[in-house]
């Protein structure tokens, strides 16, 4: 069973991060410069481009909306969580790390890669268990990011913490009740930040474990954010904090 | 013509406002809680509500996803620019507001509205021609928001520009290029945020327009983030710098 890596900048993010690509199917009668982009690249690692139909091309599209370019990848590797901690450490950096209790929509959850990657992220933990995967709607909407932030499934999320805070990391959930707004608290450090699902926030359990919890704070009528919009302004002001640092 | 108010929340949005409807359907067999809350709202503003099929619902939705409920209403009423200045002026605060430079993703526009509401922005305009407006999906997506902040259309970005500016307002462009970033900028005053174009950022015109522009410092490997977490990104930076003020 194969990924499909749908969308120009999707494909040529992933023929760039040296992604396994078995075939890319290009239309025929598309932007000449892309073709030769995507050309280029693909012969180099040697991956058959086939030249179809537009009908070929929606048949073998999963998202709907493929941009006249579907390749066809070996399925996302996901990590360990040593991995990304390691993945730290090469950088000489403190962990940076994002928990999605159980998020939904593959839309939040590319945006959020998209925005890991931009602010240097060592990687995100998901549950294996519920919520969504890497399927090719995330691929597409993080727009590429898919391939540089690491992705690790685990079994239980309340270990995974457990692990975190182990290893050192400060655990910080985001939930409308805390009493800390998240731009005075203390970002710095060894970190992972849990981002609840988009009805339902953090779980009561992930919640008990989080070292401790910051809120966005909301001056309008309306009680929450979109999911992706919440993660990606905490995320940015732990960036800052560590840029200040 | 109607819009349709689609889903839980936005129709219960929708009732608290004030928003005029004409009618709402409420699927047979749905949630009990919720059919009481929305009853109890429609009857004590007159409100007809209609009990009918789930494929009548599907009829009825333009979205897809209706979650049991639509609510026939007016279309949203745009307003003026002054009259977004009269709201700031209304709660004694400096104006500030969202310029959005034709936006394409209605989810985009949903999310940035929820985001709007939540910062205390007074008012976004847009433009009237190319990019997307209010409809029904921007009104599921904003989770209701679209019933609190108000939208302007202008038929001319660059004049609107030239008015805010008239009016004291400074107006800062949102750019990849830019030398500033945005969380060292000064953003204190009145104020309008220029957000481009999911695919091309903000046009070149409106740029020369802006007082000045600051940018998202990118760190990783892809270019740009998701439209509605790089304008609320800034969105609270500015929050930021008025409660601090």
């Amino acid at each position: 069973m194969f990924d499909t890596i749908e969308g120009r900048n999707p494909v040529l993010e992933a023929l760039r991060a040296g992604r396994p690509i078995n075939k890319i199917f290009l239309a025929k009668g598309g932007s000449e410069r892309f073709a030769q982009d995507v050309v280029g690249l693909a012969k180099e690692r040697g991956i058959p481009v086939q030249w179809v139909t537009r009908q070929k091309l929606d048949e073998e599209s999963r998202t709907g909306n493929h941009q006249g370019v579907v390749a066809l990848a070996s399925p996302i590797e996901y990590v360990e969580i040593e991995d990304i901690i390691a993945r730290a450490k090469e950088k000489n950096e403190d962990p940076f790390i994002v928990i999605l209790d159980h998020l939904e929509d593959p839309h939040n959850l590319g945006a959020i890669l998209r925005t890991a990657d931009a602010v240097g992220v060592h990687g995100v933990i998901i549950p294996k268990r519920r919520g969504v995967s890497v399927n090719s709607s995330v691929a597409k909407t993080s727009a590429g990011a898919v391939e540089f932030v690491p992705v690790a499934r685990v079994a239980n999320l309340v270990q995974a913490i457990g692990k975190l805070k182990e290893l050192g990391c400060w655990v910080v959930g985001t939930d409308a009740e805390a009493a800390e707004v998240f731009y005075t608290a203390n970002l710095q450090g060894p970190l992972a930040i849990v981002v609840g699902s988009e009805g339902k926030g953090i779980s009561r359990l992930v919640k008990e474990n989080c070292d401790f919890t910051v809120k966005i704070p909301m001056a309008g009528r309306i009680n929450s954010l979109n999911a992706s919009v919440a993660a990606s302004v905490i995320l940015y002001e732990v960036y800052r904090q560590r840029i200040a640092q």
